[in-house]
């Protein structure tokens, strides 16, 4: 079996894995579609990013759905032949944060791909993948697996906006038009945002979010005092999901988010932030952040069956597994791609 | 002018009334349509409800929109011509309730065509109203004014879902399949609910119901057991939202909703409800009053405006003012309407 | 061993039970102290509560300290000789509930001296118990066993206490002065409201309030009419703790708890309760229920260990164990009694 | 009459300035005492924070109490020798964050010896205030002006604790232990919090802190490695009250808070601050901003007249108002001063 393998920096190989035959309560998945996420392209890019480094070759890889090949003793939900969605993260159940119903905050994590513990955990970018029963989640009808695959992203940003309370009637605003911006434009609609503003400082990614239903885009690169309006009488917007990771993005945000208001920030930035701190505490702003899901996963899949949310419109590449390394420096290019998927 | 005066209960009557010309910061609306509201029907079936009867002639009528005929002294933002929606609710904003932003509470409240002080404040069925600028809302471009008179009981509605918190991917259930229950199915949908039931007693209602995209309607007069199995594992429904009254309905809702739920109660009922409480106890159930409505009201307007709100399958019918009677009687009989309007 | 073994009621037995050794995991309390509850007066009195009655003998008791007499295999923290308050609920920390943090919600709850499932989970008026480790809580140094054994009601209160939200600088109105009101009075107050009004019909139980620092009590019996200022302008309080059960307190609740206020329902009233409906959703108010405790049983132990929180004042006699009767029959009696403790 | 006016950094003159007569709803007090806040220090050391300069003479103070001496026509609740606390924020009640019970955020927000508007509003370092019958509350029973011219910092602390929701049982840690950070442990303590611990970099500061009943002190410049246990299991503290306005306080912060926990910010810094944003975005921090206070005023009062709360502890200092510079440069000083008050 072939998997997809991160040495270093710019160091991703296609290498043979011995293949697993699923124990009790696990079950085979023939990979179908795996999507690239951001991570992945810093672990691609850099070989991490702030402390979490790459220190032993990791198979990358998260976001993914496939067809049940095998199944274990014990299982009694999943059959083979299903179409499911694989959530890569296993929590302990055990911990102390997990009984407070916080397993996004497991303490013994393991997330596929993730080289924040050693041994590193391996990723899902490989052909035959065994995991537990209960991490799969059937693809609804009418969801193809490309689509089911975009389930982990779609439940980062459900779990965002989640995050933020009741988005009924706000007002929002969504700096980086990456996938996860995008994703949390539109779950902030799902979620009843009455208007969408995103921004971004690249045309290309703009054009995504213009094709799901946004009220406005906004290049602050090349217009940034589109953003003035914003400012007057303390802010304007209700809630940010600042999802750029960048820190002017956020620096802007203080100023046209309106006092009481929320920022969620999604984007982990290269390290450290400066802000003008005193605007968080003279107009009361609360920032939140928000980090990967739980429950969102199922829920995820369940919007997209029902046809409340579409995600179609974001994928922009499908590459075949044996170019791997040209997906993923398709998928670094903003002004070409949205989200880029491996097909296996 | 005519105006349709309640005198007492069934005792519903078309009489003249004197024209007012705007005084400063006041507008003057020739009013094209009027939703019949349920309070309306409680009017004229009963006089009343409750401890709030008529006891003087009373205007009835608040779910109202039209064309504007003059402007007074010091309006800015509104023009002759404007097609608006008028909002019925003028609060006081000087007491400690509207002090604190909770102006539905206001303690010297004045709402178009209530009984609840007296004298009774006058309502709006009536040719021509004059009202204060700051209550006349622009209906938005390619929003008819049948649809801007639905601002009324879709600002009540979505006031209703707020009470509720966040409704991201909730299981939400609606009982009462009236025009509150059935627009407050259509603002949880907005506001992100994964899975809506709607109940009721009468199959014409559940229509209704049907063509909004809900998940399920069960008439639970004919086939109560339909709710046995969503009372499992201490229930299964995140939210109720009580729009019936009926007493059956929220006995039954304290069984199917899970722990820590929250029911939200929209419906008025005729008075003492008989509830088994060690169930609220038990399972540490929330149940939240909701009134009214405040800057909902705006932002019916707007979600209908942007096309993210859908009123028109709940418009059912509308009558000539002439026969305001025939549509009183109408809108009782909910096996042939939903939401009756009165042409002027 | 001896125990305290209810077989109907009126029929409250001492009967000898067989002495186990502590298995892994486990340890055997010599119990010292167990405080008389309202649900074991409800098993004595009535032979239960609602639908839950007794169906076989069972041992009462869940309100105990003692000292640890052996520990089994694996056993780290706990101690021979320590001084300890058990607490009486073990959820499964596996279910659904559990796995969401809201473990006094759990699909599978073992609690001691409870019908509510059968067979019935025996409970700890005895002279030994051997229980889980991680049950047992050590007694602050200068914490009595009196007191330690108070950490379970006390914790109730705390819940329900954290289910009103913040309290800090809100006027509270407490009804029901027996020990689940008056500690409910304390927890408040630790809480940081800022007016506490404590309402019985027994001048005896009000008393008890009397001696811990609330700011009023009102005998609603012999002085109806002190609640009425209390009605003006939609209401005065910002919270209601009933912890009666009776319908008259939540009906006075109703009107003198103002708009948006928050009543948390704590009494286990003995069925069916008729509430005038309309005042909760015209006031928009909101009834929660509050059941038992989690995490709170050790916050109890530790705000009594800092001194901050002194339950003293509400032990009000202490009887020995081959009296039980005689302790049962005194804690009926709320001319008499507040909180009755047998000990062992 | 006399009045302290900032003239520019360094340059505080004791000036006269004419004396003015109560006009309709107005009153007039003989100020006792004032209080030196920090911003009163920013203002004397740097001329003013960040953007805020004065660029005009401005009488300082907004902490003072004092004697009513006459009332204008209309005033019914406050007599001639009304011992009194004057509120020093005046907001417009009319602007839409007023209208949605933010006043502290007032639009047009008029607050005693602020450079934030121009002109400035004056202060109330002066013998004779005149203002409005609305800004005084009595001082209660017991309640000495001393003590009531801590309304104000005490009434930014419950504020700030409000803004941390519910505190009941939780960890907290405040960072700064000026009269804020104190004020800030005392209202935690009276709110709920179980285990308080207070941080600086002073010992004569933490000195103070160690007489209002916190659990531990720490000078985090003699000792960091104190903060480390803290770290462990990703975080100690459920809320940090951050009351210090340095970085390295809020980057530690950053560590010792729980995943989901709360940090409030109520230190203004000198400008920019530079923080490891993925530690807010991983450990999913609320970060909130506190500014100033609304109803908590009447609050603070009413805590310290029912002994609730002890401010006496934090007076250090009671300076003649001729020796005012003496009193500022004293306050200046931590190791020697908490709260320095003028007596007038």
């Amino acid at each position: 079996m072939l998997a997809l393998v991160a040495h270093a920096a710019k160091d991703l190989r296609i290498e043979e894995r011995p293949v697993a035959a699923p124990g009790e309560g696990e079950i085979s998945v023939r990979i179908a579609l795996g999507g690239v996420c951001g991570s992945d392209l810093h672990y691609y890019n850099h070989g991490g990013f702030g402390t979490v480094r790459i220190k032993e070759p990791m198979i990358l890889g998260h976001e993914i759905a496939g067809v049940v090949e095998a199944v274990g003793k014990g299982c009694e939900r999943i059959k083979v032949g299903d179409r499911v969605a694989v959530n890569p993260s296993v929590p302990c159940n055990r911990c102390r944060y997990c009984l407070e119903g916080r397993q996004n905050q497991c303490l013994d994590m393991r997330f596929y791909g993730s080289a924040m513990r050693f041994p590193h955990v391996q990723g899902a970018f490989r052909e035959r993948l065994v995991c537990w029963e209960a991490q799969a989640h059937l693809a609804p009808e009418y969801v193809s697996l490309e689509e089911a695959a975009m389930a982990e992203p779609l439940a980062v940003a459900l779990h965002a906006v989640r995050r933020a309370g009741s988005l009924t009637g706000k007002r929002v605003l969504v700096s980086g038009s990456g996938p996860i911006g995008a994703l949390s434009a539109i779950a902030a609609r799902r979620a009843g945002a009455a208007e969408i503003v995103v921004t971004d400082i690249a045309d290309g990614a703009l054009a995504f979010a213009g094709r799901i239903g946004v009220d406005r885009t906004i290049n602050v690169a090349r217009d940034p005092a589109a953003m003035d309006s914003y400012k007057a009488d303390k802010g304007y917007f209700d809630v940010l999901f600042e999802a750029s990771g960048a820190e002017a993005a956020l620096r802007v945000g203080l100023e046209v988010v309106r006092p009481g208001g929320v920022i969620v920030q999604l984007g982990l930035g290269t390290g450290e932030t400066t802000l003008p701190i005193n605007l968080v505490t003279a107009k009361e702003l609360e920032l939140r952040g928000t980090f990967r899901f739980h429950e969102e996963f199922a829920l995820a899949l369940e919007f997209m069956g029902r046809g409340l949310i579409d995600v179609k419109p974001l994928i922009s590449a499908t590459v075949p597994f044996a170019d791997a390394r040209d997906a993923f420096e398709l998928a670094c290019d903003r002004s070409r791609s949205m989200k880029v998927q491996l097909a296996f």
